[in-house]
């Protein structure tokens, strides 16, 4: 049975490309999708297509409506989201995301480092399972195929 | 037609009562629900009911049972969700309250300083309207009554 | 039994005092709600609340948010909805309410002049009823009691 | 991932032979659907299948049950809609094409010439991103595979 | 707890009044709703409010346009349906008032006599209880309160 | 696109032979699903599989249990309804399967006959379109690809 | 905020009446419903109303046709489920009810001991929050108010 | 027609090897999908991949989170859902999947053994179908292809 993995969260580390090469060694039958991973271009596609903006809150909002755009596609294409948490930056789309994920009744797994137990902790709980790890993520995907 | 909005948002400052005494001022018929406000118990609550749990992370965890319980009988009862986001925290929990707002089609009105237009991009586009400003807030509920 | 209907549609004729003064006068149980029927102050509600926009597409777009917010929450309370078109204006508001209110299966009533017939089928055909005056519209309605 | 796009529109010009052939030029998997462009048949498809109808309303509501009837199998089954306003014509079924998008969370594009920003506002803001060119609107679709 | 009824079914006997009447006397807190009881009401509602029809087609559509939003209205406000069957007739209304009770998952009492078993099979599988008499209906929907 | 069209409706003429070897003829991509045809067999599948039941009652209900199983299962799959109306029997599953389509949003053909205008009117008004021949329904389906 | 609580369980202990006694004494405005308590009523109430059934099995069915269609009713009223287990039977209706409060997005509190805390794991960890005994249940409700 | 076929229930004996076996013979094209069948890995999934838990309630937490994950995936792409009861154990999991799959509309086929038929009332009425053995399920599997 395949699957489609939508993977929410940041965008500075390659933990994407370590999950997709770990499930490939693996031989598990998933695909994955994403947000845009190229920052300049999440930041910059607004003006990109639609031209100069007046000020840089409208730049953000064109920036943004394509970017929720490519975010709904994807997300309702999913069988399972994972949502990544680190330690920097506010990440509220990866929040946003995860809590559509719920909302929509797709199953969730949710990755965030020790630290961020007590800020994450209703989000997490709402969460099918929080891991702290890539590798913990690859289990649970595997265990649907055991 | 009396409407219930609920308040999601931080609790370190006093904005709901500034904006339940102007809505009494203006004599508009709203209720307003929302978290929690008083921290310490909001993070006590688990183990207030439960006892003594064995460690921070699963004491965090009963908590937030507790605390998203509420949080899913209010909004569910509510008809439209202002989220207000302040400067410091994380506030993920406003940003999961406001993306589940959305995918339930609850009218979102996102309040967050000037500071915050770049992080909040994404989900200000999502809101219905986004303002800076509690009493700007208030008129956007005015305005459904004029 | 009360009922709530939602009056889409134009703006410029006094159809709707019309129509609820005759509600009144036959003691049918219905209150009534609707898009803000002030054209100016629909126009600038954007910049009335937000303060002034960078340009003539981005007032239009603020003022949207608002009226978009109150149609959200006045159409989710209302039992039926009547759309009414006028032989003037493109009416796109009126055609996305008529729309939408199929859309979440709430029963719809379609009034349009004799002349609209041909542009109106494809809405037409898809509303519960067509009719060509308001006299008709509160007929349907009262039938619901009789 | 291949996906499905509905377009709606006008149907005088040929925006969409337009937007297929750069598709295929840029090797999207992207299929597309839409509204018969047959003017004539879309107006006599009712009596075509039904024979004569009595009067002309008769006959453009049987015309439009067809046509609904198709609308209905090909939205349900895009993942993306745009929806295209020239400056002609009331294009009423355009605006409840997208409208209907709206309400079932399919993505929405709304292309339309900058002479009609101020009657489509509403429509507009609720609409994911909108655009002026057809070229934009495939960059939009573009941006979901980079 | 207040309850809304609605009673579906054959508009020939009097067995609408007889179930209000021994609710009333059982102090039940039941409202009921149902079609236009006035057959030949129910037969002209369409021309009576749109005027004389080209045809009995017509007139036929006219009627059940008018008819079909009564339905709707109060069917989506009730809490639970009723539907009865006699010996004579199509009862197609009957029929698919129920199968629209199911398949909105609001609870469906059916009424038929013994010799309508085998015709109804399937429908009464699909009901959440099958009777033979109003009495045993109210028996029914008092236990509820019991 | 290949679409899956479910055939509600009498079991007693070959209409479904006829109106799959009309799409081969025409080359159309659809594969068609529906009830169960030979009487006997959906008469008493109940007991083939449950054994002997204790009275007529009871084996009715058992085959309509298996009849609807496989009903909920092909429709729940298919993208059109077809229902079929004809001059004899009460046809209530026929009923049954059309307001469920309607009901669940699956597009719907009624096909019936000149004699059945009036019972039928209500079902007729909200199918999307109501033809009398099986011709005149493979129209339909073909127009979904013109 | 008036909420409705439904209490879904076992009926062998008085565990409503010492929950809704503590809940008037703390003054919330809560109301309560749930299944038959009366056990012999609950098991004959099908022979009550369709008179004697050819066997246990069948029996058996016809009670549970009333039993399901009260639950149905006054779940869909309810604003949270309290499911409770006791250490005895099977209690397959408790975990039928408890599973669909969670698929309905009802709130849910699973109320069970200690030695439960294995067979129950699955639904324990799907409820909002699992306690083991009915003054945390009430600790969780009275939340909702402070 | 290729389906999915989610078999939830007790993993004690080696019905589901038979299951499938026997569709194969019969060349249905049925796909199966259900619950992990090796009980220590089912109990033990949640240290296997987040380490050691403070206690027995945690580590069975844990396990539930991966579980129920792995039921959402795998019952949300199931077009039928076989629910099996044996005479051992409290089987809560098996009641839990039997009552979502009948929230969900998922059509049911329920297996249990005479024994459990008072305990099992309830659920067996809402069920589509209720057997005895897994032979029986097949027949009504196979029926859908008749």
């Amino acid at each position: 049975m395949d699957l489609i993995v939508y993977l929410a969260g940041e965008i500075h580390t390659s933990w994407r490309e370590e999950l997709k090469r770990k499930a490939v060694e693996r031989e598990l039958p998933l695909s994955f999708v994403g947000p845009q991973e190229n920052h300049d271009l999440s930041d910059d596609i607004g003006e990109n297509i639609l031209g100069t903006q007046p000020n840089n809150v409208i730049k953000d909002d064109a920036a943004s409506s394509v970017n929720n755009l490519r975010t709904q596609v994807l997300m309702q294409k999913s069988d399972v989201v994972i949502a990544l948490f680190g330690e920097k930056y506010k990440q509220w789309n990866t929040a946003m995301d995860a809590s559509a994920a719920i909302t929509l009744n797709k199953p969730l797994i949710l990755i965030r480092p020790d630290s961020l137990v007590h800020p994450l902790k209703e989000l997490s709980n709402r969460a099918n399972i929080t891991v702290e790890t890539v590798d913990q993520a690859l289990e649970v995907l595997a265990y649907i195929y055991e």
